[in-house]
């Protein structure tokens, strides 16, 4: 699995070439970094830690991904892939109402910062410290898509009648931003509450609260 | 105006005691802070940008706060307190329905994020970053109150049938969620679609759009 990873940089394998690498190993480095960001609700992570965690050679991270930064840039990749196709998927699927469509999107939204609590801060943190070129990379393939895509979803049932006028940019703010703070405030919850946002009983509570609350809003009456 | 001032920490002026200081310097350093955090879209500032910006001897933060993280702190102090006192007084006055109260309260959240949009990231940092004690007092002290009026507010409107059963505390996290991320997101959406969310205009329409999808969400039918 040495040769022609996408991920190696300049194609040329660096000193650590993972001859002695267990299969999967990038996916495996990739999911470790991702439990230690959920866990410990930091959008950072250490090499020694990630080595620790994953039992496998820091190396593989410099031959795989180059350094820390290329390892968080193919994290941001893999989970906004998911999320791209899946929303797109949905968007495209014939036979299903606007409004089904879109309790069906907040149930996955609600799964989305639920697994992946530190998406938004990791994608902000990365814009920042990328360049013009990266920055406009990441916009046109991640946050491009989801505005359109929540474009077409709440101008259908606008123009359906089932939604009342809603500006569906505005509106993705108000969907993700409630959702994201509760799963993102989670060690703050911790600290002053004794109270744990990670776990499925209270991620179903939101979920209900939210779909309600939100499908209240934008229906029409 | 040296003397007596709470903020010195152990009460004896340190080097740098400001003889030459301007009347109000130290909420000028704290309203420097509070714009140099607002106009970079970050949750730190350095003492020599905070000296050349104010026109203030960065001496005078050690006078005031102690250092850095003193001031960080009586940065939160002053933008929570404005807030908790403001719901506080929403909740106690007499003669308005819940749903006025409640429309007139996300009209000053929005209000609030467009000012101070890097506060709740300040507040997860200096939760995270401070002992057990001083975790309980920020939580005790600003997190804790408004927790309270909501269950107040949204439990009298609930109570008065105005109002369709919901979690008060949950949906604290979806207004303030919903608005927080809008005007957080500011540097990214600058850097992805050459857009300032912090605008007066975007702000207004940011307002009616929240106001209109959360009432319309909350309000029975």
């Amino acid at each position: 699995m040495a040769q022609g990873n996408p991920s190696a940089g300049n194609g040329i394998p660096v000193a650590g070439s993972p001859a002695g690498a267990p299969p999967g190993a990038r996916a495996q480095l990739l999911e470790t970094a991702s439990a230690i960001m959920r866990d410990g609700d930091v959008i950072d992570i250490s090499l020694s830690e990630l080595s620790l965690r994953s039992g496998l050679n820091s190396a593989l991270v410099k031959y795989y991904f180059g350094n820390k930064a290329g390892l968080l840039k193919a994290l941001l990749d893999r989970d906004w892939q998911a999320i791209v196709t899946s929303v797109d998927a949905l968007v495209e699927k014939d036979g299903w109402s606007p409004e089904a469509k879109l309790r069906r999107h907040l149930w996955k939204v609600v799964d989305t910062f639920y697994e992946v609590p530190y998406l938004n801060r990791l994608t902000m943190r990365m814009v920042r410290e990328s360049d013009d070129a990266e920055a406009r990379r990441i916009a046109d393939s991640y946050l491009s898509p989801i505005y359109r895509a929540y474009e077409q979803l709440i101008g259908n049932g606008v123009r359906a009648g089932v939604f009342r006028e809603i500006d569906p940019q505005l509106f993705y703010f108000t969907v993700t931003g409630a959702v994201d703070r509760f799963f993102s405030a989670r060690l703050v919850l911790k600290h002053c509450f004794d109270q744990d946002t990670l776990t499925e009983e209270l991620r179903d509570r939101y979920r209900e609260h939210t779909i309600d609350i939100i499908m209240a809003g934008i229906l029409a009456r």
